[in-house]
């Protein structure tokens, strides 16, 4: 291998040939341009320099192995030219936003004084940087779909039965025939080294510990590879496939996760075109003006500006090669032939398509809308659980029927699962609680819910999850008062 | 013609002679001041004098030309005069809203960074005149219905339908016949003149682009000649009609539209009076108190003052000869005996006016209450459209049905056309995006609609606009969190 | 008769002698104490001294002669007396709340320049000293009651019809026979002179300009001789009446009523006992604090505190006298016995009562919960004339029947007449009108009100007042935005 | 006994040897450690010093005489030690809290001028310490079901009745047989010396005065004894228990009540663990904040701060040894064979529970959530009971049935009788009453509730409990404004 300076790199900064450094290997990424799922533009933009510090939060560490041949790694920086990079790092003013952070991550409170998901939301809130934040919490066009996901449990309120033994109390349950310490497990939540280095290791780590399992999206800031490699060998760990849109590329990414041991497939079927996220493609015009002010256009120029966003932001990169036509007809059986794994679909928003997915005989339907982040005015997934209960309760004996989307409490579990849920996702709170403490944070947030989950079933009457049944719970006519976070 | 001076015309600011200057140019209006459907006070106001800057942005070019004989074109004003204008003009102060307007409009984003028609709207807020702003945003009493309108839109969710092949979505459709890119029209739309110089024709131009089909409003600040002379011969043009009292001059009208190559008919039927704008007829005192402060008055000469303000502000003044006895009996064969081209009638507010539009063989009806403009507490479109498919799903057999009212984001569109409507008309956001933009604000707006639609076809489960159907639709029974902008 | 000095006067201010000086004539008001309506005790705090300050915006001006014996007529003060008086009233400082009404006076707008009745309630809110703001505004307990009955008109939308001739529009009607030129009504609205000295002579001599009725109500602070001297002959007025529970005294009221003149009795039903009008209550205190500045107690006082506050405020005192044991069975053909004038129920708040009123045959009710002012959560008139309406339609055909309560839209009347109601009484709208601009502030709303109802009129497609049909309203099951001043 | 110095106690501060100082005796607590129902902790925390401050305000003074064999009883401060404890009491600098209440309660209103219980809890608000307020006030999780336990009676209106004879009208009732001057009662409220020194005996007296019945609580701050001690001999007083997991234990203090004089035992079945009252575990940590300022932490220490939250705060301590597997079968044949005494069961949330409440014979049931501070969204009580009445009214004839929370106004008072509840309870008012003004401060908001409901019977038109009926209340379909405080 060569050693190269930052002069001789800097030369390669176009279509025609195009060098970028990461970690201070170079790489000739001329010909992998047109196939970026991010596009090429932002590539160019980092052409011919160092590109470490946009590249490693969002991409997992072995992504440039896998997509680059060897003969494009072209060798290391010379180390007057590694030099020159940090020293130039040093130099760096630091952005607002990072004295923000700084300062913030000073003052957050013990992990101790964190008594809920929404406290551990807030301290995540003060912590994370703007970008991650953005990408985090953004959901579609107004967000609506996201607030009145959260907003459904309000109107579901429990017949409380007493006088029924609970002082002992076990939540636990399976999902899939695998084991789970309480009916909640970890939903799709990618991008994790936003937040903290450790990123999705730091759930994998806690849901082990806690006895949990998580579901690994496609889209990790780790591969699926090392976050099964950083599991207990007795862990469950479930797949989130996003399909590729060539049979062969997903066949063979389905069998990679079989044979890393993955065991199951949750396959996403709400996302084949990115959603509207407006708070994340403002993003870095936000931090722009914060560094320089509001700024003043010449009238006139403002429709002459050429270089277009890239619209559908982060989430538009991420599902750019996805199948935009799988069919009942033609997708399971495909993947029913490739794997022995069971399939869960994720995504499911209707009773109807609910009742499709047990015709095709899956093994479970996730009811979710991407946490808001897809189809805004999407059904809030609680809502469509409770018309699956009253319209087709025969569903719920064909296929194991989970939710995600809105869960904050312990009450908010329990009642999906006295409707029927077999176990309820959570995503953003893991995404929150590994930003602001790493794993002991992770562990937090599930240490809250159990305890929160067998205050509600004792106060409700329960002491196992087969006692929560629908008629403990009761949608209301009425619109109670919604906490001031919703 | 003459040369006149300035002191000439003072000489003439009664009801006995009453001249004034528009753009150098002298005229004799006093045989007009009781025709003018704005009242003769507001003329007087100006008599003897240069009227040109209250004249020019809510008047066509050719509007004194038609409406004055020949014989009162006096003359041109003497080369002192005109430069007499001109210094005194300079001399002007800017007023507070003049100076607020530049100051705005220096700080625009650039176009690029509009993501949505809340974004357009947001941004026109700020850079329109109050005056402006005040007649586009206006709306009747309490701006109640103008609010319920868009807020219905929150209470319809998707029952969304994966596993459907949308990788190919084409969401073009027809209007009568004609065909339009994306299911939205421009919906009656005047006085664009206030927002931006090239007012009407900005829309025109972006509509011919973009492949959409604009309805011109008899109020246009452009002529119709105009509007369709800037428009490209295979473009679409309907045309918006207040029809006449007097049945021979709406038939001139009718036929001249006709002739010059609009394609349809709106009869607008819910303005036959002025709706009661209260934020527009507050306008000008809000303007004054700007300008000079707090006001104090006497005791007891409050009920002394004598001139009355025009209490119906700009709408009372179009409408003004308006025939407010049309029947169905009547009216529609009148029309249809005038006219070869397709009627649609603008302004069904309930059910059963739906119904005897159909039997009245009318080819298209527009469910519209006039963007909340005229009766306060008329039922939303959406609502009535909503009503319809339950209650007479006939009728969208038997003509075509529109709506507008309240629609800012693609999903209200494919909520719209699931329920039925062929189309969905905008009215104030085409108005917002060319006093911003200009025409490519226009064009804007609708390539942000398509992305909407397109969007939101995919993930319902559509490939085209037939695919969208009623069931992919539910109205549900709780009250969804409002997005703070309606 | 004598002259007195206020030494003399001074030594007469307890309960064995009390005088007190009224306009420089002095009373012996001894044994008048246990019949006040408002109690003893705030006549002992005016006792020896000048109480004409207190007196007069309360009281008809013949009230004293009414009740009192001519021997307690004691004579007037000597002239040095009346002297001191005038010198004292001069050295008096004026209050903050009266700088700041004098302040608030000066800046009023122009009549002409309030364009709807929350445009007049405001101005009122600014002008009215907090004594008087308190007792017009106030209502009982939480003011629940009184907003909820504004926010009734929110849920009924118009089915408004189209193509309907409606260039001839006639709001005209009439109430148990007698010519109204809109169906609205002035319902008893009492102690005017708190905001005007004219006090409820404003109101007469607008309605009677403006076509409408006056029901004068038993507590005006004009007698009822001076109100209807102050009509025109021709001009209708009815008569508000408090039943005292001695049948002899009310017995004569009503006679006197009669021969005045006054054309029917609205027997008032639902204000047998005050209401709780907290607000009302509090103002002395708050006045108090608003001079002295926020209040320390000593600790372990608070409870030593004597003399208890008059807990009904002004509405205790006015229904002090009134028959709290009337029924259906005695108090109406002893109505009818001694009257023949036209019989109105006011206060009816339930189907229930209204057919019991119909079986009674009186000719009238006034679906009416007093304002709010007294019970809270009294079902909204609306509400009442809807349900009334749905499930006892006969009853319409038996009487007439009126509303009152948050009436401040034209389209508010238009919807109540739509649902059966004769007419729409307004109470609170006529007190503020009148405080802030007198008779040309009435005058003025009555005019707004036209506007508006002949507007919603046209925009429903009606020309008539028996156009307005049950089917042009409908209650919508969401819930609209509620307008701020709701 | 001996003499000890601070020094000799100061070596006991351990697991192996702990003593305290309760004014000014010293105790040997050692082995009481593993029993006290608050934990080991916070007893060390004042391990061999003095603990007089945190102790007595949450116990009753015969506490330690109970729980404490004599020999444990270790004799008595020496008096230069006495002397030392309260010369460093005197040096100690008041908290910021302590400062803030010392204020307010010199700037409290003297007690005639609280007009409602809102008034009440607002001054109650300003003069309590946060430590007292975060205790009464905190609710569960969101304090969602606390907020809606009040909200509900807004959705309850009145059909009020017109023209019954209501002059005499007399408010009393029975409560199991028990006469009560108005039908509501004090619902177990504890802890009561947080607010007042006196704590519960206020409560006790002024309800003698004011003729109603207290339920006083096994968690008072003064002893059952103490309680009916201070009570009149013809007083009546309940019993509320929170049964012991121990038959046996439980059985002694049932009978103890019985002889104590206790008319009923209200069996609490709502609180067999304590509810996640949030803002009351946050208390200790907003006074250190307040105190120091906002706090900053060393970067990854946050994870390693060691000693956790007793996480149920106050709450927690008070129900460790609470009977967890209590049943129908079980539980009501135990206590009625070992008492005489009606019973009443505490908690009831359901109809199905109310049922078998009367299957089960008891003599009352009260519907009652623990006033939010138990299961977040459980159902509020007044819906529970208008259910009832809709779907089984056959219970209301078996026993009789009370509700408590969110109880404020005479009208909601009336509202759940004329649903069939025989008398309603109220806790926390009566807590905030006897803190801001003692006694009378409770005899206050009983003469108001017996005021308003007076008010509001006589306005519906009831003279006695018996003519409160169930149509006299409609549930709106409606979302009624709701006042600021609920």
């Amino acid at each position: 291998m060569s050693l190269w300076t930052l002069q001789q790199v800097a030369q390669h900064k176009s279509h025609s040939s195009c060098w970028v450094i990461i970690k201070n290997k170079v790489y000739d990424v001329t010909e992998f341009l047109p196939e970026h799922p991010g596009g090429a533009a932002i590539i160019l933009k980092y052409g011919g320099r160092d590109a470490t510090s946009a590249y490693e939060p969002i991409h997992p560490p072995d992504a440039l192995d896998k997509n680059l041949p060897a003969s494009k790694h072209l060798g290391f920086l010379s180390s007057e030219s590694v030099d020159t990079i940090r020293q130039e790092r040093l130099k760096l003013k630091k952005t607002k936003d990072e004295l923000r952070v700084e300062f913030a991550r000073r003052r957050m409170p013990p992990l101790n004084r964190i008594l809920s998901l929404p406290d551990m939301e807030n301290v995540a809130g003060q912590i994370l940087s703007h970008k991650a934040l953005a990408y985090y919490a953004s959901a579609s066009d107004d967000e609506m779909t996201n607030s009145e996901n959260a907003r459904a449990f309000t109107r579901f309120f429990f017949r409380a039965r007493v006088m029924r033994p609970v002082a002992q109390c076990d939540p636990s349950t399976t999902i899939l025939g695998f084991k789970s310490s309480i009916p909640i497990f970890v939903s799709g939540a990618a991008l994790a080294k936003l937040g903290h280095p450790d990123g999705e290791l730091n759930i994998t780590r806690a849901a082990r510990k806690e006895g949990i399992i998580q579901m690994v999206s496609s889209n990790a800031s780790f591969s699926a590879a090392d976050i099964i490699g950083s599991a207990d060998h007795s862990q469950t760990l479930f797949f989130q496939l996003y399909k590729h849109r060539d049979d062969d590329i997903a066949e063979k990414r389905v069998r990679e996760m079989e044979n890393l041991g993955y065991k199951a497939i949750f396959l996403t079927v709400d996302a084949i075109v990115a959603g509207n996220r407006e708070r994340d493609i403002r993003s870095p015009w936000v931090l722009e003006e914060q560094e320089t002010g509001p700024q003043y256009f010449e009238a006139g120029t403002s429709d002459e500006l050429k270089d277009d966003v890239n619209i559908f932001g982060t989430a538009g990169a991420l599902v750019a090669n996805d199948d935009r036509d799988m069919t009942w007809e033609k997708t399971i059986p495909w993947l029913r032939r490739i794997t022995r794994l069971p399939i869960v679909i994720k995504g499911i928003q209707c009773v109807e398509d609910a009742v499709l997915a047990a015709e095709a005989k899956v093994d479970g339907i996730l009811l979710s809308n991407h946490g808001g982040r897809q189809l805004e005015y999407s059904l809030p997934p609680l809502e469509v659980l409770h018309s699956l209960r009253q319209q087709r309760p025969e569903v719920f004996s064909k296929l194991e029927v989970y939710i995600d989307g809105g869960v904050r409490r312990g009450t908010d579990v329990v009642k999906a699962v006295c409707l029927g849920a077999k176990a309820v996702g959570l995503g953003r709170p893991f995404l929150y609680a590994q930003s602001a403490y790493g794993e002991p944070g992770v562990s937090k947030i599930i240490q809250i819910l159990r305890r929160e989950i067998v205050t509600a079933m004792r106060l409700v009457g329960a002491s196992t999850i087969q006692d929560l049944r629908p008629e403990m719970v009761q949608r209301v006519d009425w619109h109670p008062h919604v906490p001031a976070k919703l």
